[in-house]
């Protein structure tokens, strides 16, 4: 039996959430789970669409990569999932989607604005986006790359605050402690693109949300003298 | 056995109701029922997502917001369900949700004009949207400024002729005769909150509804000589 | 046994396709079907839940719009079907509902533009707008009225080939040679609005469809050398 | 029994696939397969609403569309589907959806615009879109003319590398190696036709994808050194 047995349903069960949510049709997106202690984490097969995907046909690779076990390649963005695997050392799963008001922003090249209290509860900045690839970058070990610009979007704000990113032209990777978490962070996202989209519809000129509110929702969640949620 | 199992049971029904009717995903959102001759209301446990919600965890507390039975914290929005409670003496149950489209008016902070009779066959005029609050007052009791800011909405209108509010930069509560009444409305805000929204942008000059027509529909509904819905 | 069984449980059905197809919420919305040979119609009662609803509960009325049969109200819209039923003489279904997107328009106060095909295979020229309802009439007799206005938008096309109306600032009247048919028309114009809402977002100067497609599609499915559908 | 039972089963099952993706409401659409060692293709048959489709009563035509097998009239575009089917020789099924975006495209008359990797992991152009047919088209053979605008929008690119088009106020055709995937290419072009919308409506001047991006995307699915999937 496979000692990465529980690691890879762990990614299925995460796998398996993202057409339930309707953040990915057919075979797009994809969900890693790390085993830090193992040095590995798993991610769908490459291509293989959700209701055929099987927890044994996740893929096993190791922080670089490489595949450590598993017959089927793994997803074509592992690469990416392995640069911040490597560089965000306190997170436990990432997740990729095409979810549609995500994948607009991304292609708009607009950082998400700040305009309400669903978006200061998760995270106290714009969504932010990364630069357009240039053509060294494309032309060269592509997902790799796509991985470092997440990372130079990162220079200047901190992967746990900020827990997603847009991949500009492309779409959202988001990440967490844990899978369900990065998961999570995903549906969320994808609620606060489309809630962004249809406030500045309504309203061209809708100011971003004021710090003061930004601190007290983002601090009541997540700050050491935090209200929300259960001890 | 609690003797507030009727009040909790029937505070779990309708906070189940929000999922359903998507007026909320994870644990956004909240609902509560009072039971006025015992002077508590039962609310929410906070950050519990609604597919593990059990009716024995909502959580009673008195209207100061002190909980009077539950080992589980309440939502984090109690204090604003107080306020609420003790200053619209006829309620008999709130909600507050993160439903998309009104929270978008919300954020754009511009109350939903009133475009038709679907809107006037429940209140007559714009949805109100409280100011944005001033730092001063988001640094002190947040929440239960919250519910002032509300209260001020509601200086030159009835809460009972109008049972839905936007709270500016957040998102809608509503309230009602009955908590069952009270989700009523948060469904119909967000549908009231998606048609606007279409109207405005298929016609940007679209009229707000002439007051005869206003009058009509509302009465037929509410006034003394209504006539809609059964004796 | 009632003599009008068979025709409030057609009634039925068709009124409970309503919130199957998503055109309404709630108590929105009503459907009735006619009895030409026994002078009457049987419709939806006023304000029940359509979850709710028992074909034993459909109210059976005159073409005056009295009461013949059933101990509930009729729905409060009755008189506008009555007048419709006495004009369109071989119309056997009205629907009225209000669907998010047709509402939209009715509220823009425009018609929906013949933009396509789709929009041709069912009828030759934009979903008429009546008149916003003057103030004389919106205080007398306002059901019987809303049926004037909407005969008044018909002086000058069919109704037998025009099966649609937006009521201005309220929402879609459909009718058809069945109820069933009144139901489709409902769904088919609920999806026409959506069309027309995306394509003039896309492109605010779409051209209207020239005639010469508009014959085309229309014939081919209602004119005599119709090769459309089953023979 | 039939020599055609596999390829009408065939058809069926993916004519059942469109309300199931919400491609289409009622009777709209329609899927065809081919077998081409036996010259003939089974095609939906007319107006047939598809909850009452059954496999047996799929037409089989020949490549000239006329019927080989079937007691029911074909769908009225079967020469649209002839006419491909005649030119491009190497696909296996055609689908015609009025599916809502790629419809409200083709009612604006505007090609889709690759904006995002999406879009580029299938096709690397913009969906084209047909020109407006003229008079003489439409009043000559309407659905062998509607064929002839899809083959005259393919004079200059390849139907093997764009399996889709819009034709100009009417709706989208899609084609594939199977008729299974030309109902994928269905789905996706409602998905990248909605992603369009909502990227333009964000920013108005969203720049197409660059040529570097566009090609590696759709290389590293289809070029000869592809590593998306599996072998």
């Amino acid at each position: 039996m496979s000692k990465y047995k529980a690691l890879k349903e762990q990614a299925w069960e995460c796998n398996m959430e993202i057409p339930k949510l309707g953040l990915a049709i057919y075979t797009f997106g994809n969900v890693s789970a790390v085993d830090r202690s193992k040095g590995v984490f798993a991610i769908k097969p490459s291509g293989v669409p959700y209701d055929r995907l099987k927890p044994r046909e996740m893929v096993v690779v190791d922080l670089e990569g490489k595949v450590v076990e598993g017959s089927l390649r793994p997803s074509s963005d592992t690469n990416t999932h392995a640069v911040l695997y490597r560089s965000f050392s306190d997170i436990g799963g990432i997740v990729h989607t095409h979810s549609t008001y995500a994948v607009a922003w991304a292609q708009a090249i607009r950082p998400i604005p700040i305009f309400g209290t669903t978006h200061a509860d998760h995270l106290v900045e714009a969504v932010p986006c990364t630069e357009v690839m240039d053509d060294e970058m494309i032309k060269g070990d592509y997902e790799e790359q796509t991985g470092q610009q997440i990372l130079d979007a990162f220079k200047k704000r901190s992967y746990k605050e900020v827990e997603m990113v847009l991949v500009a032209c492309h779409g959202p990777f988001t990440w967490g402690a844990t899978p369900g978490k990065a998961v999570y962070n995903s549906a969320v996202l994808e609620e606060l693109a489309k809630m962004a989209y249809l406030t500045l519809t309504i309203n061209p000129k809708a100011p971003e949300l004021k710090k003061t509110l930004i601190d007290k929702h983002y601090q009541r969640k997540h700050g050491k003298n935090s209200y929300y949620g259960q001890k």
